[in-house]
């Protein structure tokens, strides 16, 4: 997934978890494929709360054939009422200096809400600045914060993806896929 | 949009609004942007409800730069209990023999739930069989319901569109669209 660096020193208010390469469509179905094969033959359901990615994730999964078995839906929370009133996500991370949408607690709280409202076992979360606009200060375009919860707990991480708003989409549909596979089996 | 058919000659529970041509990747596009373009100079906010599509209908739409002016959001209601918790599809169309999550009363019950739930002003849904597996009497693959509805109340059509599960679901994005298009200015 790249290499983990100390964005501090880069004037950013996250730990970049590194950019990672730019998947091509049989990449991102190849992965797809293997959460749904893998998910499946766990038992595991699957859930999404996207922003930046607007529903790629749960496109990408649906893509493959027998997806039914371990996908139960996604919200695509691109407002930020949606994010508070389907997803909720609290007033206190929404409206906070130096939180907002784009930050680790939005991105917790946009996948417990997805695996509570959703009824999934794992739910994944991107929550980013695909550009060409949006960039705050210490949040350039490019930076996607994700979250993945289940059982095991809430983790979240940061990237900073370079590229076009569609490469930094797709990087994060597949860094997202990435998080799935990791809590299933 | 394609040629009306009177399905019921072919053994078909509905009658079918026609296949459409597949959409390039450029066509669909141009047609998010400019579904985007139009509603944000409507001041018209939209939304999904996004069943055999996975998604995709709303990750064309926010593939344009500007589309977060317009686009609330949407919720894949890929699972029958999300359909149900999170649109408020009634049991008596989920469970009712001949109805069901493909129809008429889904198509419809989903759009209305999805602007309801996202707190849009026109809100597009689709339900169907994309394949290769999932049909049922009198409902082949390639069976899609769409709903679109607004204040001016809530309009449904069904298509049976050919090809491969990724043709039909290009081509149910592509009619999704046009169903927002034509409720915006």
């Amino acid at each position: 997934m790249g290499v983990r660096v100390d964005g501090s020193a880069r004037g950013l208010a996250f730990e970049d978890a590194g950019d990672v390469a730019l998947p091509g469509g049989g990449e991102r179905y190849e992965l797809a494929r293997r959460l749904v094969v893998e998910a499946t033959r766990a038992g595991v359901t699957l859930a999404s709360a996207e922003s930046c990615t607007g529903g790629l994730v749960s496109a990408a999964v649906t893509d493959v054939p027998g997806s039914s078995t371990p996908w139960r839906g996604g919200v695509v929370s691109y407002a930020i009422p949606v994010k508070r009133a389907v997803l909720g996500v609290p007033d206190e991370v929404l409206d906070a200096p130096g939180v907002g949408a784009v930050s680790s607690e939005c991105a917790a709280a946009m996948c417990e809400g997805a695996r509570r409202v959703l009824g999934a076992d794992v739910a994944v979360s991107t929550t980013g600045i695909a550009g060409p606009g949006g960039a705050e200060e210490g949040k350039p375009v490019g930076t996607v914060w994700f979250g993945v919860t289940s059982d095991a707990g809430t983790h979240t991480e940061a990237h900073l993806l370079t590229g076009d708003r569609e490469a930094v989409r797709r990087k994060a549909v597949a860094i997202a896929l990435g998080l799935l596979l990791s809590r299933v089996g």
